[in-house]
């Protein structure tokens, strides 16, 4: 692991627009599925507001049965974008096959590698050849040392604006969807320069337990989170049993703003 | 899962050739990865006289790092396609990227999608508009109703020839490399009408281990095994501390028949 | 590991009554919990006559409530005692507390240490200083290493006759109640001299997994089984959805001896 | 689970002279072994003046290997009890044996049961019959189902006073010597009214790694943590790679002061 190494670098901050990722604190929210034009510039505006700044939506959705909802592809994407434009919010979606990457590209600010793509190799060198950040999710049963590996095979490939992303892991505990791995953030900066994130929504996957991880993960040292916001969760059409309405996740985005602010004095 | 349970059909019989998978035990032999033509030649002949009824060899190779051997690619297929012919095996490859899925067909008969491509739920859908049976392999981290949806999709997609191969799955034992389950063969035949084989080589990753647990696979109720052999294990390119030799491989496949002779006696 | 490993001696062999285990393949079957003196001779008569050569039988039961039936204690090992003397069996019994064990030893031939007590170190202790054969389990969490250096605490004390017993590890799995690791019987021949059985009650936790697994353990090197029968299986007080019936016993006893018969000519 | 459920109670305090354990904020510190006078006194005084409210040191130590040092037993006791009088802390210590469950109680005013002994139950059912609080540490396998269970066995067993430690679970990741699982804090919150404490110490595995997870605990909303702190780590004899050194503790044990005090503000 030559170049996400510590040694070979002190740092890396991700621009995107004026946010500078690895120093500013990043603030992924919206929905999981971009599904309507309300719903989409609704979300978008009410986490603005809460001060989210970047968007989140996806447009191809990996769902573990073929019957369920698989997202709305380019018309997803033009809505994310429009909602992105209009409330000013870069925006982030998740691509999933390698012909999809650099049309994807002329829509969004980041592309997302999901946890089950981290070892999809052809992506990673996919997304490794465009000018667009990569969030890298951890897959949920990778090592720390593989998931550094797959972010190697993306900065390999010539793109250095690697963002990675905890968002649990498998264990026998039923009770959390997944079990969430802070320690990954503190053990992540021992062992590179790329920033790391905290996505607590996929990491707990209920609503309640959402907050207190977020918190947790900004004192443990986490770069920025990702959260999953629908304004109206019962109707969502992927993932409604973790995702925040807009008024919690502004009380949550207000407690995450002091406690950094606490932090830094 | 409309289509792959029990209740929708009594047994998936994949046919190649004149070989009834599901049927008839399957026996896969060969490479990890397709290296020079003297490698592959002289393994193919090795495991078709020790009675393997399938040749492997990788062209495609996920490797956990960016700077371990990736394959031949067109190159090794040629290869592959060639020892083939010459010994009257037909063979088998993993695809890794949705963009290789049809020109791949041309070269092989079965495509494989690897533990790692579980859950490429594009390359699924590719895998499952071609003309060519399928062997799904089980993630490392996946239940057996994750594992039964990802084959739903390639039969959704219009693919009726999928066989599954239960590789080993991740747990906190270090002396192998993944914990085999074998207990997966049976509960899979409750749960499904797809054939199932085993693969001993990546599932315990030691040479030790891979003749006893061959001959439990089949025991268990196997519909077939996969193994890796190498006419030179300490050369190989990669995974050369679980391949066998031709000669070990040469007992063990007289032993696995014996067996199925005493077990249908 | 001084004294559990290879290099230390080629092979134990476990003396009760005129059972040489490590030598006889051993079969272990009974109930889970003694509940009533029916219960406990109908279900010995049946084992002894389907081919067990020991018989079990819980008086103290680790349950994971506080509510559930906690075995008959004094009076079960007396039922169990004379259930054994009256078909011929040697008997076998769980002990979980230091203060039971020598006045135990009065009752049983063999003392079984559970997978939760794999490391109660008092409990391996106190077990090292009597002359009656141990069962130590794996435990659901436990790695080979460890579960050899708890073999080695018995050995240390004094008490070489321990027998080894893989029940299934915990993993993400939530079709069967455990992973039953069946590459563990191979890896711990190689590794220590000391015989090693297979629970494929524990280790399954389905009647239907109960034969192929039990066949596959023979195959892959086992020295013996233990298997849970129960003469009305809905109306036992623990592990009712995993006990076999005498004649589903009886079946298997017969398929395995067959099998082993095979394996030997 | 009817006494430990949230159904049954608002909150327990558990109280330990004027310490208010649920309410008050617990911090232990103290060695993993008492190993001699100069070590523990010399660590006793160290972290009460870093602000400790709790001392905590191993007299009877469960190790992997028996040839590991196994403690200092009654010795050991009596040092921890005179350490803990001559700074006025409260002192805790593990028990390992039904055996010694009385007569420790004279020395120490909190029980410890770790994690190899969650489940064991006749243990448990001992320290749920006496007057000394129990501070339960969740097993290296176990959901919080499980876990919660076993806390019900010591408050039916007649002892009310439980506090629940979460200590890391046992996943493939090598990095750290276990999985963290802060949401088990308000996972655990949510079931019951029983307070509960982190152990980063052996959550970890890692000294620079207890830190940030100390201070995530405590905004996960933890009622206390448990820090091992030894005079002169590369010398102990247990745990050297995890223990903190006096200043390091210092250090931290101020930060978390302010984080609470910024918390409750």
């Amino acid at each position: 692991m030559k170049l996400v190494s510590r040694g070979s670098k002190e740092r890396t901050i991700v621009a995107v627009n004026d946010l500078r990722i690895g120093h500013d604190f990043l603030m992924i929210a919206g929905p999981c599925s971009v599904e309507t034009e309300e719903q989409m510039f609704k979300t978008a505006h009410a986490v603005k507001q809460a001060g989210a700044n970047m968007l989140r939506g996806g447009a191809f959705k990996p769902r573990t049965s073929p019957y369920a909802f698989q997202g709305l592809g380019l018309k997803g994407l033009k809505l994310l974008e429009r909602a992105g434009k209009e409330t000013g919010l870069p925006v982030i979606t998740e691509v999933i096959d390698t012909r999809d990457v650099s049309w994807v590209c002329e829509y969004v600010d980041v592309l997302q590698i999901g946890a089950r793509n981290m070892q999809n190799f052809s992506l990673l060198k996919e997304v490794g050849k465009v000018r667009k950040p990569v969030l890298l999710k951890r897959g949920m049963y990778s090592t720390l040392a593989e998931w550094l590996n797959c972010a190697e095979y993306i900065l390999d490939a010539g793109n250095q604006d690697v963002i990675l992303c905890e968002r649990g892991i498998r264990t026998f505990e039923t009770y959390t969807r997944n079990t969430l791995d802070l320690s990954a953030v503190p053990a992540i900066k021992e062992l590179t320069h790329l920033p790391i994130i905290v996505d607590p929504t996929h990491g707990t996957g209920k609503v309640s337990l959402i907050p207190p991880m977020s918190l947790a993960a900004v004192v443990a040292g986490a770069d920025g989170l990702a959260i999953e916001v629908h304004h109206n969760p019962p109707e969502a059409l992927s993932d409604k049993d973790q995702a925040l309405r807009p008024q919690e996740f502004s009380v949550l985005a207000q407690q995450i703003f002091n406690l950094r602010k606490y932090m830094e004095s």
